[in-house]
Formats: structure tokens, C-alpha cells, sequence
């Protein structure tokens, strides 16, 4: 049977493995893995959100709200923002779904940075539009400007703070750029890691509000499977100006979240001491990581999320550094697809954190024991 | 800014009206309220489901295993396919999506019933794709034969039975339809109420591994959101040949489906006996509405589903009919948006459909009596 022709571009998008996959392959017990490879928060679900999903599990049977009347007032107060500035996505994930769909045909042009979220470019290719990619790996928006001056685009990708990298541009330099866009040109600034990064540095704060009354073309993206700790929930937001919210409404399937994942979302916006103490205790473990790199001579990328990514040197190949500790249990991301020789850690708990760097320590030893023999 | 043109002539889908929009726009009492809308199983969710996700509430935070591998083994195992004949969708509806978007682009045809699940329309147009539909509301195959052979198509939709007039076509004039159909054409038949009409006439049921061994083309879908009772849980499947599955996958966004959804489809498949038990209620319960459209001169579709079709008379308006009683705190739904002046009314528990019918009654003697003295 034929498909579409513009499936044949598309990758497949690797996932992290899961805990049951490891039990399974490597017959790793469960209680021994430790898995900091996508970034979910390691303090677990905010225990007032856990309550309440047990209490209200019996209504798995019913629809959610579809208006997601009750969540969409949440965050339009958090935001200041109003509540037709806001669609509810499964994942900030689906916004990029709905926003390249909005905007693209095969004859589209969609820029980015050479390593940055990998579905930015799943989605477009979905479209068959055309990828444009800056050159350097991290966010460099000199050459976003370059790129966009020769050749337009329908769509602009900013991750900011970027995954799987960590870095971050200031708000001043991302408004700067902005300026130079056509109205035409659908900004996304995608602020899945953006607690992260004010909490660190204000001067990498985006304010959705502000952003989107400075530039009506411009969307800014948000997730609760972050810092709210709800990464199995899938719950993400757009917040643009409703003009544009209006479109993305006409792509977004009925009941896109679930009923247990809306009241999740809800309930977690009134617990945001919580977030406010995992965001604190994540920046306070990063330094183990830091410390271990400097004292290894290995390369990291200053972070202002909840990873960090070590760079390593050429006798490592960091597939096989993945793959031994994965047989030991440890579950991190290799960056080998992005093209890159490095691994991405998600900053665990204190007592994951000591395991993993004590386990890559031995795994480092090893490999270039290894190699003193070959 | 301008948008994908593809767009304009997109709809948006009309979902059931929630409780909680009743409570805030008429001040009904939630407890009042009976809602026979969406088709959710009026039984509940499965007691041992309930359980089950009260007991891992605290996972949210954890991205769900994206393999879906124990789901998967759980739904081969019950339908004799092989796991890589499956792929799980938010819902079947997103596994709908994702065969629209592997087949079409703006050259495509979809063939469709006049009246059907609304979101084959939809997604279709997504992408641009030429909607044909046949001229009877329910399905009717000879159409569907003539309007094949007129056209061909990328995709014909058959919903069987029928949502949301409730018809059935039979298996055997299915397969002889089948055999007419080019192997390029991909055929969705869509078997979400599928429980129900192998139920209650064998010659309805459609068993998904002779389905595609027999027709390599064809992709049968199923879901959990009806007579699982998890439509608030977003878990639908499709089954199909290796190759077709492949390239849906293509198009499948990481996680899905949520952590909790995952486990409670997982769980839900384990109940069996309590889905048997909704479905012989259902049967019993539909007579009563039977009786009552019998006794009020009312046409009504023999229904193979969980709910039933009542169209009425020229004096009566369905809109006002529903807006009657979502006053009076009935939440059913109105098939105006479908062309029809009728009512779909989801088949409740005793207690709730004996209140239905005597507030039908009162609202369509007020009616009548309202237009003696016009």
C-alpha cells in the first residue's frame, strides 16, 4: 500500500527507556534502577496531587470537560492572561503538533537550532516542509537571524532554556531578535524548562503575557510534566494571542487530555510551594554533577534546567557509556541521535544522584582500562 | 497571519455538554444532573480499576513505558494478532488521525455514510482530502459500492455500528463489499461499539484478526472508552497488518497516552466479566426508551450500541428539545450538527433513564400544548 510521500523523511522519535524494560532485558531488579533519562521530576507527584486522583479515580468512565473551563481559568490567572489566550495540549508536544499544522504545507520553511527538541522536526517533516537548522549546536540567534533573512520562515523554534542541552539566551537578546520577524512568522518559544531558568537567572525569565502583547505573532509554551511533576499526565498549554489560539483550536482533537490528567493539572496549580521547593532542591544536586565533571576533565554546558549533558572526550563512545550503565540499572540518555558524543543526566534525588556518578566513574574507569589493553 | 488555507473549511468537533457546565450556566444541583451524552458506560469504571489507579496515583510524575509493551501483549493475547499488529491512540479517534495523515494529502478522496462519527470529516479536511459521502444517512453499502467505483478513494470509513444513529451493517455483506476494494484503498472499520453488536447479533461481529487476514488493507479500531467504561482514560487501539502499523507509528507523538491511562487499560482488560455485565444491562434497559418511542408515535433506529436515536416529528425542534431538559439538568445530545432533527440519548442505569423518559414526556407535552395555543 502507498502513504504519504512525505512519511518517508519522518524518524521515529526514541523515547527514554522504561524502568519495565530494563527489569525485563537486563533482569535488573526494579528496586536497583535509577532512571534519569527524561527528565521528570525526581521528587515525584506533589502528594496533594496524588490524594486527589485516588479520591476521584472512580470517574475514569466519564469525558473530561472539554471546555478544560476550570484549568484554563487556573492558568489564565497565573499568567494574567485571558482564558481564549490558552489551548490545553496532551503535552506542550501537541501545541507543536497543532501550531505546524497550522502553518505548514510541503512548501513551508521551519528554523531551528541544530540540536534542540527532536519533534520540532518530526512534526515539520510530517508537513513536508523544510527544515532549516542553525550551525552551531547551542542557540546562537545571530545565526537565526542570518537564516531568517536569507530564506523567511513560516515557523521559528526557540527552546528556551533549550533540551537536550541545557543552555539558555536572555530575554533581552530573544526580544531583540523578535523585533527583526515578520508578523507572518509564527514564533515558538517553548518554555518547557522555563521554571528552571528564572528561578536561576531572571535575565533568561520569559513572561508569556509580555511576550505576547510585544509580538501578537509570537506563542509561548508551557508544561506540567516538568517542575509540576506530572510528566505521565501529558498536560501542556499555548498562550498566544487568541486570534491564533482560535486556529489551533480547529486541529485540536475532542477530550485531548484526560479526565484524571485535567483534574491533575488543576490540582497542581494550587500546590506551587512544591514545585517552588523541587526547582531549589534540583539546583542545589546539579553541583555534584559539575564537581564530578571538572574533577574528570569532562566538558558539561552550563544548565538552567533539571539536566545536565556531559561531553565526552573521543576514547568514550557515549552509546556504550549508556548502554554499560543501563546494564547496571542506571537509565540516562545518549545523545548519539542528536549527533552528539554525549550523555544527558536528569538531576535525581541526592541519593540517585551519588549512585549514578559513582556508577559512571566505574564505567569511565573500565572503558579506558579497557583500552590501555586494546 | 495567515494559516494553512486547508483550514478554513475545518469544523470544530461539538462535545457532549459536561456537568459542570449545567451546575454553572442553569444552578442544577451536580447531584440532579443525569448526563447521557457522550456514550460513556453509565455502570461506572470497574471497581477494580478504580482501585488499582487510586493505588499508583503517585506514578504521574513518571512518563509512561512508550512500547506500551504490556498493554500490547494484553490486547494480542485477547484478539490472537501479534503485538506489531497494534498501535495504541489517544483514544481511537487519534489512531483515526493518524490513518488520515498517512493516506491523504489535498488530492485525496475519503468515502464516508452521511451520517457518522464526525471526526473522519474532520481530520480529513485537515488535510485537505475531498469528503464523499453517500446519499442515505445510515450505511449502506451498494452506495458505498457506487460512490467507490464513480471516484475510488484513499479511505473509506465504515462505522460499524454506527455512531450516532446506532445502525449495523453484517459481517458477511462487509466482506462481500471488501472484496471490491482495491488493496491501494486503506479501510477503517471502525468497531468502537463493537461489544455491543456482537452481543446482541452474531452476524454484527467483526473479528479483527480474519478482518485483516482476509483484507490486508483494512484496519479495524477499538477502544476502551465505551464498553470498558475508560473514556475519560483517552485508550484506543487499531489493528492492521505489520506494514500499516509501521507507518503509523510514524506519525504517533511519544507518550500518547498518560501513565494512569496506560495502567488502567492494562487493568480494564483483565475485567472482563464486569464489561459482559454493562452490556446485558444495556440490552435489558434500552426496551424501556423502545416502549416509550412506541407508545409516542416516536421513529427510533433498532440500535446495536449504547445508545438510541430518537428523530422526531416536524412539530417538535430537536435543539429545543435538548435545551428543554439540559434546563431541567438532562444532558443529552441534539443531532442537528448532523443534519437531522433527532436525539441521541446514551442508554443509562434504571433509575436514570425512567427520570429521562418522564422529562422527555413533560418537555414534548409542553411543547405540543405550547403550539395548540400558537
Amino acid at each position: 500500500m502507498n502513504f504519504n510521500s512525505v512519511l518517508d523523511d519522518v524518524k521515529i522519535y526514541e523515547a527514554g527507556k522504561p524502568i519495565e524494560l530494563v527489569v525485563r532485558e537486563y533482569g535488573v531488579k526494579e528496586s536497583d534502577i535509577v532512571k534519569l533519562a527524561s527528565n521528570e521530576n525526581p521528587y515525584g507527584t506533589s502528594p496533594k496531587v496524588a490524594k486527589r486522583i485516588a479520591e476521584i479515580s472512580k470517574n475514569m468512565f466519564m469525558y473530561p470537560d472539554d471546555s478544560m473551563y476550570e484549568l484554563k481559568e487556573g492558568l489564565a490567572s497565573k499568567f494574567k492572561v485571558a482564558s481564549n489566550n490558552i489551548v490545553i495540549g496532551s503535552g506542550s508536544d501537541q501545541v507543536i503538533e497543532f501550531c505546524v499544522h497550522a502553518k505548514c504545507t510541503k512548501d513551508s520553511k521551519v528554523i531551528m537550532s541544530k540540536t534542540t527538541f527532536a519533534m520540532y522536526e518530526i512534526y515539520a517533516k510530517q508537513t513536508g516542509a523544510t527544515v532549516l537548522k542553525t550551525p552551531d549546536d547551542e542557540h546562537n540567534l545571530e545565526q537565526f537571524s542570518k537564516l531568517y533573512k536569507e530564506n523567511g520562515a513560516d515557523i521559528i523554534f526557540l527552546c528556551l532554556p533549550n533540551n537536550p542541552l541545557g543552555e539558555c539566551v536572555d530575554k533581552e537578546d530573544v526580544y531583540n531578535f523578535l523585533k527583526e520577524v515578520s508578523e507572518e512568522t509564527l514564533v515558538i518559544v517553548d518554555g518547557a524548562y522555563q521554571e528552571y531558568a528564572a528561578f536561576k537567572d531572571a535575565n533568561k525569565a520569559i513572561d508569556p503575557s509580555d511576550l505576547i502583547h510585544t509580538f501578537p505573532n509570537a506563542i509561548y509554551l508551557g508544561t506540567f510534566s516538568k517542575a509540576y511533576a506530572l510528566g505521565g499526565m501529558r498536560v501542556g498549554y499555548g498562550i498566544a494571542n487568541a486570534e491564533i489560539i482560535k486556529i489551533l483550536h480547529k486541529l485540536r482533537p475532542p477530550f485531548n487530555i484526560s479526565t484524571l490528567s485535567l483534574a491533575a493539572a488543576i490540582e497542581a496549580l494550587k500546590d506551587e510551594s512544591f514545585v517552588q521547593e523541587c526547582i531549589a532542591k534540583n539546583f542545589e544536586e546539579i553541583g555534584a554533577y559539575e564537581t564530578y565533571a571538572k574533577e574528570k576533565g569532562l566538558d558539561y554546558i552550563p544548565s538552567y534546567t533539571n539536566f545536565i549533558t556531559l561531553k565526552l572526550p573521543v576514547e568514550y563512545i557515549s552509546a556504550q557509556v549508556a548502554q554499560e550503565l543501563l546494564e547496571k540499572g542506571i537509565i540516562i540518555r545518549d545523545l548519539t541521535s542528536y549527533g552528539l558524543n554525549a550523555i544527558r543526566i536528569t538531576i535525581g534525588r541526592k541519593e540517585q544522584n551519588k549512585r549514578v556518578i559513582a556508577l559512571l566513574d566505574e564505567v569511565l574507569n573500565n572503558l579506558s582500562k579497557a583500552k590501555v589493553f586494546d
